[in-house]
């Protein structure tokens, strides 16, 4: 049983920072924090919802707590921006015990020297079943943001790490395989997710994507919201994708198509962007100097449609394209 | 049914305003905004779930878009500050149909204009119950801001407006009593609060209050927050206590102590501050400027005990201090 009182002030010790840059802390009506002078003010807001996004069977609190700030900071990292600081917002059962709280904690501070932010508010009530909401304030300088619009014609279309390997993690995750290095693995990309706040900095301030995106969704949805939002189409050739060995050894238990789940499955948190093409060569050596593996897929297109090809140049349909709410 | 493409597409919509100071509205990974240059950035967040702050039967959802706002500026007034931005994460079943959400739409176009603030971004996903989850991003010069902490013995406390109403309204409410006209204000007061912000962001610029908190939780819990909380006490006269008429008229339904309701039912909103005694003048004229009642109630002690006077100077036992999630 959680005791609202004591939480809040366990809490309140625990990301106590009235300091430097935060005038006021956890504690009070509101937080107040400055930024620098000049810069714009980046905020974004992101859920865990139990039931829908994880269950406690399947991912314990400490790794959720890390978990829903790095899919938030992701936001930031998709601005070429930098994340500073964390609202908390979380309702839960009464029937969780104090541990699952002091452990929720424990990912939120591995999240605060992770990705260098901190937790400044929040709010804690009772619900029937547990929610967290995190919002991240983050700054950009005006001349370094990366909006979702800003893509042209002919420009190249680049994506960080590799995709489909979380889908098939939480596929696992809900067959209950972690029996090799393999499932491990792919469950790892699925419950701790990596952010790519170096990448996303480093476009911002070499100033290299016209449009940039993070990968939450699923690829092919969350390409559409660069081009066809904006009236203009991508060309893709599928045999560029990234795939990772492990995601080439167990993707057949889930589909019979080799790109499927790497097309269609969500919550990669890759960065997706665009660029012209003699942006090229900086960009190979961004990925050198970022360890980040980084790889070209194909162009944007003046013809609103997404068109993937095959190996043999053939047009391939597309039949799912990602993980849309309340519609499944 | 809600399609969550659909809806955010609408919610786009309605709320797009990349002008002026936000850079960057809904629609992007994350907002963009600016503050006024010098300013501290004030942040709160502020949740209403289904269940524990209200139900679909007794709220509609025009009425609980522009309450969740409500709730979550009156944090900002607190401080003396002004707010800005509102993000907006909610939790729907799938249940609930396309009017349902946009006539929240509509509750959160209504807060924009009356508390001169604008939804920039937010997030919408499915949930076994509802919820709303409000963050806003507010500003206050360095000098003006007036924090929980910072109250003196024999200082005076302060509250706005009158106490107990909005628990009174939530009693009726529950048992269907809407019949007259004593019924409907109270029930405004509970449904439809109003967040002192006039008040908070005078109290702040002519720097009249030492501590201000809203009374949210119960005005013994809050009182609490800006006294013991800081080792101080307070000493309460009852009879002190601004009640309102409907207030006077209703209270015996639900408790067979005048005081108990104004003392410890939540969701008031009001501001409870303190104040050196040279400055009551002050403070009175406030209040005629702003037509919103502020009532003298005692003061500040350094004995680090809340204690109440009854009219006949006899100390009075506290039973309930105030709402305190899961241990009710």
């Amino acid at each position: 049983m959680i005791d609202e009182l004591r939480a809040l002030k366990s809490i309140k010790e625990c990301f106590k920072n009235d300091s430097g840059s935060v005038a006021l802390g956890i504690g009070d009506d509101s937080a107040a924090v400055s930024f620098s002078p000049g810069n714009l003010v980046l905020a974004t807001t992101d859920s865990q919802v139990e039931g829908t996004h994880f269950f406690s069977k399947t991912l314990t609190p400490r790794v959720l707590g890390r978990k829903s700030v790095a899919v938030a900071v992701s936001d930031i990292a998709a601005m070429g921006g930098l994340p500073r600081y964390i609202l908390v917002s979380a309702g839960f059962s009464g029937d969780l015990d104090e541990n699952y709280l002091d452990q929720l904690i424990n990912g939120f501070k591995d999240a605060e020297s992770e990705f260098d932010v901190k937790v400044i508010g929040g709010n804690l009530t009772s619900s029937h079943n547990t929610f967290i909401d995190i919002t991240v304030l983050g700054e950009v300088s005006k001349a370094n943001i990366i909006k979702r619009t800003g893509a042209s014609s002919e420009e190249l279309i680049f994506v960080t790490g590799t995709l489909g390997d979380s889908f098939l993690g939480l596929k696992l995750l809900q067959e209950n395989l972690q029996t090799d290095y393999g499932h491990k693995y792919l469950i790892d990309r699925h419950i701790y997710p990596k952010p790519r706040l170096s990448v996303g900095k480093s476009l911002g301030e070499a100033r290299l994507a016209t449009s940039m995106i993070d990968v939450s969704d699923g690829f092919l949805l969350d390409l559409s919201r660069i081009s066809q939002e904006y009236g203009l189409g991508a060309e893709i050739i599928l045999d560029n994708l990234p795939l990772s060995d492990e995601y080439l050894n167990y993707y057949s238990k889930f589909s019979e198509d080799l790109y499927e789940l790497a097309l269609s499955g969500g919550e990669d948190y890759e960065l997706l962007f665009t660029s012209p093409s003699e942006n090229l060569e900086k960009i190979m050596l961004l990925a050198d100097e970022t360890g980040i593996r980084i790889t070209r897929l194909g162009s944007i297109t003046s013809n609103p449609e997404i068109v993937l090809f095959d190996k043999k140049g053939m047009k391939k349909e597309i039949t799912k394209q990602g993980y849309i709410h309340f519609t499944k």
